[in-house]
């Protein structure tokens, strides 16, 4: 799958359709090529020639002086055989197709897509898309993207979808709030060449990646993108978000990308043959994300549930056994350790809920002592956290001394935060950052585990 | 249920096991009566005497000058008989259990409950608890929580659960993020006394409260329970958050506030018969809360759906086939309306997907002209729109003018936000100060809709 190498780090790239209006998508993506400080060549194409942010702009890609590996192309659906024609003449080697107007428009659209194919085929030359938006890659600060891109993460997740709009603000998302870090991300629009099976070939073999997200509304090829994920998911967790699976959304996807979405039912129990992790909805897709990129697989199904509620303690004592996972007995050893750090009427169990009445006696010292405890007990695999954070400082612990505690031990720890949402959003950072995933609700935390 | 009123509108309110140090329960209830500027009388109560927060500290009930019509108490379980019996000779209505070891211990917990209850009764004294903390009220800023509250947002919102130590971190959350506001919220523990149902045949008649959000464990006497559902659930919307719903949460829910789940699947059945609205987790809970505080009734199930992404479309189209709800057709009306402030190629469809390659002309027309549009289209009973928002302000709609035109209408509109963190907390405020409500995905914003 060496040709996708030309989508992520390529020597030269043209974009045809930039412009020198600001806000305009011909202008985002040259400003974004810039701003990242992409090392190669960039060639602004459109036949008002002038200048885009200093660069000089030409007429068509033949008056370019040297070798251009990658073309990004704004330029009607109509106009994409004869751009494809001049691209290999050029020795143009791949093409994102960002505009619309083929498949996903019908009609007419349908024929411009299969010319399209047919003579970048006979040429030699790779497409991304149409309707598509480029790739980003952090490894290189390569960012072809049209959306307005801020901020990078760099990561090990690799992000893949079938909508631009989708990917990018997600991804904006994911930079700003999700504090997991990504190693590729881009979205193959209505994959008329290249597809999610070459993509999964290529990731599987990507240094830089560790875990595989995709979303997509439909698969072409299904035995062939079987085979794919069977292969990669021996190696990395690939999840998968698959829309379009009722009648009303398949036929949404259809004039979206153009995507057959197929039967529902069916591609979800041949994705999970293929060892694909399927996900129910966006939150879950995220939440998956971060669960894999974040933690070691547990050795068994015994969660250590340790909260300030009881009722929080019900809840999550809920979710793992609708999650398949058991509520284990601490051993003695671990109950005596945790009894030494509070009043003595604290009746402990699983789930622990320590703060009966009174608090314990030093909220930091409790939370490190269960969390060495019940790394230390043989019967328990994982350990979900909840915390409670009031806008006062009382009763909140100190985040490192968790992530130290948690350090010391090899089973994966999730939390769960609530209260109030500042004092939340900086105990959360500091937990992610060391690398602890937090979840919005104890059920999330616990399904988390249950995924690995 | 005249008897709830001492609850929420005290003249006089003692604290049993107040307290002179700062963090400790007993020093948190006086500070928080304070500090929210309770306008009946305070008195702690603590052997030692002294001032706490410059309040003259008592050493018993007796020693009290003047009359005392409600007990919050901190005092161990095996002094509370005696409590009670004091409390009634200084006629005290009410008394809010704050301490633990009663049933929820079990062993000799349950004997000095059942204790508890029959003095209580034989002297006319009706209990919250055990294994509670006391309400809040917002109408007269009454606050009798441990739990330190920082913030109250007055609304229309009763919130109830069985946990204190969840419904306070909870109530937090809802005050910094969800912008829900809130008329009462209290935790009854164990429902030694006072159970769902006082709680329901209350707040039907309160008329600060419009919608009931109830968290709980177990169900006591469950006809008498769905007698009282069945009869709020005609006049308010009531959302059950019930938990304990496995044999090992029901486990923890023993031993959180001694609670008998009963059949999880029973209780489904019945609450869905007595007219409630459940809840499927925290998530859907809060969700579920918002919805009816904020959204009218829709006329009918079709919704017409608005975004900025294709793929976007197809996940939305999809939550409404599987929430019942129907992707509706535009009225030809509609189509050519929203033509005029778009690019001429661009296609009108439901789910409409105005980003395909170019921009909207404006994007604040955009949005304007299709609420409008829509909310005159008798093809179309509610309205998902959705928005991206990148760091960079590029595209990024002004929400006021969403509000606007929004006002103008009658139908029920959702929103789902996604990008940058930052801005979607921005717009996110303005659009929910104005009466709209934000959901974290494309899913959950329309399954907002199929609630109401």
């Amino acid at each position: 799958m060496k040709h996708l190498q030309h989508f992520f780090d390529p020597k030269a790239v043209a974009i045809i359709g930039a412009s020198a209006t600001y806000g305009k998508p011909g202008y985002m993506i040259v400003e974004n090529l810039i701003k990242w400080g992409y090392k190669g060549k960039i060639y602004p194409i459109n036949p008002s020639n002038g200048e885009i942010l200093g660069l000089k702009v030409y007429e068509n890609l033949k008056s370019i002086p040297e070798d251009v590996e990658l073309v990004a192309s704004l330029a009607p659906a109509k106009d994409t055989v004869k751009l494809i024609r001049d691209a290999s003449e050029k020795g143009v080697r791949g093409i994102v197709i960002v505009s619309g107007g083929f498949s996903e428009a019908g009609g007419a659209g349908w024929s411009i897509e299969k010319e399209v194919v047919d003579t970048a085929y006979k040429n030699g030359i790779r497409i991304i898309g149409p309707n598509a938006i480029g790739p980003i890659n952090t490894s290189n600060d390569f960012v072809l993207s049209f959306y307005p891109v801020e901020s990078l993460k760099k990561g090990r997740v690799a992000f893949i979808a079938q909508s631009g709009q989708f990917v990018a603000p997600v991804m904006e998302f994911i930079f700003s709030f999700l504090n997991v870090g990504i190693s590729k991300s881009f979205d193959l629009g209505n994959k008329c060449d290249i597809d999610d099976a070459d993509v999964l070939q290529y990731l599987e073999n990507d240094p830089d990646t560790k875990v595989v997200a995709l979303h997509c509304e439909g698969i072409k090829e299904g035995r062939r993108f079987l085979k794919a994920c069977k292969s990669i998911s021996r190696k990395k967790p690939l999840i998968v978000f698959k829309t379009g699976n009722t009648p009303i959304g398949a036929k949404a996807a259809i004039s979206h990308s153009g995507a057959i979405s197929g039967d529902a039912f069916i591609a979800g129990a041949a994705l999970k043959q293929a060892g694909a992790i399927r996900a129910n909805g966006l939150d879950e897709f995220l939440d998956l994300i971060k669960t894999f990129d974040y933690l070691p697989f547990p050795k068994g199904k015994n969660v250590g549930i340790v909260t300030y509620s009881g009722g929080v303690g019900v809840i999550a004592a809920d979710a793992c056994e609708e999650c398949g996972l058991s509520v284990a007995k601490y051993s003695d050893r671990t109950i005596s350790k945790i009894k030494s750090v509070l009043p003595k009427k604290a009746s402990i169990s699983n789930p622990l809920d320590f703060f009966a009445v009174a608090p314990p006696k030093d909220i930091d010292s409790f939370y490190q002592t269960a969390i060495l405890a019940l790394g230390e007990d043989m019967n328990i695999d994982s350990i979900a956290l909840c915390m409670m954070l009031p806008e006062k400082g009382v009763w909140t612990p100190d985040p490192y001394i968790i992530l130290n505690a948690a350090k010391n031990i090899s089973k994966p720890v999730v939390v769960w935060l609530v209260g109030y949402w500042e004092s939340m959003r900086d105990i959360w950072k500091v937990l992610e950052d060391g690398g602890i995933p937090v979840y919005l609700s104890p059920a999330r935390a616990v399904k988390a585990i249950s995924a690995l």
